[in-house]
């Protein structure tokens, strides 16, 4: 299998390597990680010849795995064999969890500390790059009024769209968690992808996606008069990034034709910011969601009648080894007690990307049709 | 300085941080860095209690730093003050060279251990993010029919691409380094905030920039058979990606509006493809090249009367101190001796990023004019 094939484990650094640094190039042994057998079992290996103890832990069955030194000083482990899949994984070095190195492709995070290990499906599952018509993801850096500052945003347009310059599209809304960043759900999330193959196979609308960056305020900022980290990304994403995408895009601007929906804190920020906001999102959802108390909804659900009538969906989601399951199943009890409709899917899964993927498999075929 | 001010050293995990793991959240106290004061003085922070020596390097004044260990085994170090700009940095704890986990900004590498400190100037830089109309970038995935696989590949088109549809726009392509890959020259080198800035001020065309993924053939495989790298990306570029470039994107196809340039191993790319395809290019750059040497150019040079009629420009830089530098004046010898019209730029610096940023604003310039 050519493509994973790429990735020896260790090479010794060639006349070029190296050029990009300040210095001339290094001769010394250079180790690549992860290098991918055939039948799926992976190595991974770290150069740390003074290192007591290093493992590798990932989101494959097993969990941690003890790495082993060689007389070079280069840890190794195999794992494996590992199912076609989309996985987290970081090395411990003495106690200090960071990514490998040897692996460019990285989570987007706050804090980074996570590799990406990506195993294609044969056949191809609905988060691979497929052989159909592709959208194109779209960075942009804009300059936030209510916050003072420049920031990131992510658009992905679906196939066609250069080649329909008179067609206006739906748009969704895809909030990433509280670790995560504007760049987590294409590059971990493959969203693109997943929007990819479920327009191919006829299952989603054609649409926008806009990822912003739901980190309006610093985590941890408790600075006396600190705005809350909801409302200032409730103002940033109505008052920017909403007018910035309906200018610089053909979408469609009713509620209708407006979902939002975010995993874990991005969930609460969907939930939130889509319920109170019917005359903007019709459809909405969360993800394993920090889900809000009913507080946090003020009067929205005193006419339930009227909540229906606009909403088209309200799709709620979470596994039952998730940690905030017992958070998402009292908003379903303050849903049910309020008589709000709502859709709940109890699935299996933690607190992870696995689960993320698959809903947005679920949740963007019920969009807009 | 709010922009800034939002990168707390050490801050208290609160109930949100965390959600995007598997687990809950933990309540052990978290470091974040760099922290910029206001006169930028900056701070490195990381946890790693069981370390023995930790120190961080960067690409100020000054180069290595040791850092000091507290109570908590949270080790830090200031340096400073620091002038405005873009600088590469890395830790290294027990003689291992990592990204500082605490920064969301990596440099985009192929072993990545360096990240980036981006220091706005004020007034801003050319290669800063400023109030001017912004180009977009965009990210592809395309299936390469030559290598087999799929691969990336980054396009920026420039302010009012999109509000101009009958417009078609000149080309440059854009190569990184051997350590890098085809997202470095955005985020590390600017590149398209550099363009905004050109553009903004009337000092370049308004043009597409692309950025393909030089790394056609896996660094240090030796294997028998396998093909070299700059054949291999060659092929690529001309078969997969300038055919996809030119139909996704409004642009011009005949050589006075294409441009090639690269750095290191993309000024061989650049320098080699350029020159010895004149039908396809009319504007030729190597930043800091791993110059080729006379026989990379075949019959190429032998009629420079024809070279010189057909090339509208080859730009040639390289820093003094660059360890490349003899490889670059072997090269203007060569163009010398063969009578072909060369400009060549000795400049300061190494062989670096702050060089290649500087050139660009250099290059960009003259184009298509």
């Amino acid at each position: 299998m050519k493509f994973i094939a790429l990735l020896p484990l260790v090479l010794l650094s060639t006349a070029i390597a190296g050029l990009a640094a300040d210095a001339p190039p290094a001769r010394r042994p250079q180790t690549r990680s992860p290098e991918v057998s055939t039948d799926r079992h992976v190595t991974f290996g770290l150069q740390a010849p003074k290192a007591a103890e290093v493992s590798v832990s990932g989101q494959w069955a097993g969990g941690r795995t003890a790495m082993t030194r060689d007389t070079n000083g280069i840890w190794t482990a195999t794992v494996g064999p590992i199912e076609p899949g989309v996985y987290e994984y970081s090395f411990q070095v003495d106690g200090l969890s960071m990514i490998d190195p040897g692996n460019p492709a990285i989570k987007p995070m706050r804090e980074p500390r996570t590799s990406i290990l990506h195993l294609p499906g044969r056949p191809p599952l609905l988060y691979d790059f497929q052989d159909v018509p592709h959208g194109v993801v779209h960075q942009h850096t804009y300059f936030s009024k209510s916050l003072g500052r420049p920031r990131e945003l992510v658009v992905y347009t679906p196939p066609g769209y250069d080649q329909h310059p008179r067609t206006r599209y739906p748009t969704l809304y895809l909030q990433h968690g509280s670790g995560d960043n504007q760049a987590t759900w294409v590059a971990h999330g493959k969203a693109h992808w997943i929007l990819d193959n479920l327009i191919a196979q006829g299952r989603a609308k054609p649409m926008v996606l806009v990822m912003a960056d739901g980190h309006a305020v610093a985590p941890g900022d408790t600075s006396p008069g600190a705005p809350k980290n909801l409302a200032a990304f409730e103002t940033d994403l109505l008052e920017n990034v909403m007018p910035f995408v309906e200018k610089n895009y053909r979408v469609k601007t009713d509620a209708a034709n407006r979902a939002i929906v975010g995993l874990s804190m991005g969930g609460e920020q969907s939930l939130r910011i889509g319920l109170t906001h019917p005359a903007l999102f019709a459809w909405v959802g969360g993800f394993s969601s920090a889900a809000p108390s009913a507080e946090a909804f003020g009067t929205t659900f005193d006419a339930p009648g009227a909540v229906n009538q606009k909403l088209k969906l309200l799709w709620v989601g979470c596994g039952r080894d998730d940690f905030l399951l017992k958070r998402n199943e009292e908003f379903i009890d303050l849903l049910k007690a309020k008589g709000i409709h709502y859709e709940w899917n109890l699935s299996a899964g933690t607190h992870s990307w696995p689960v993320w993927r698959l809903y947005l498999t679920e949740f963007a075929p019920k969009l807009f049709q």
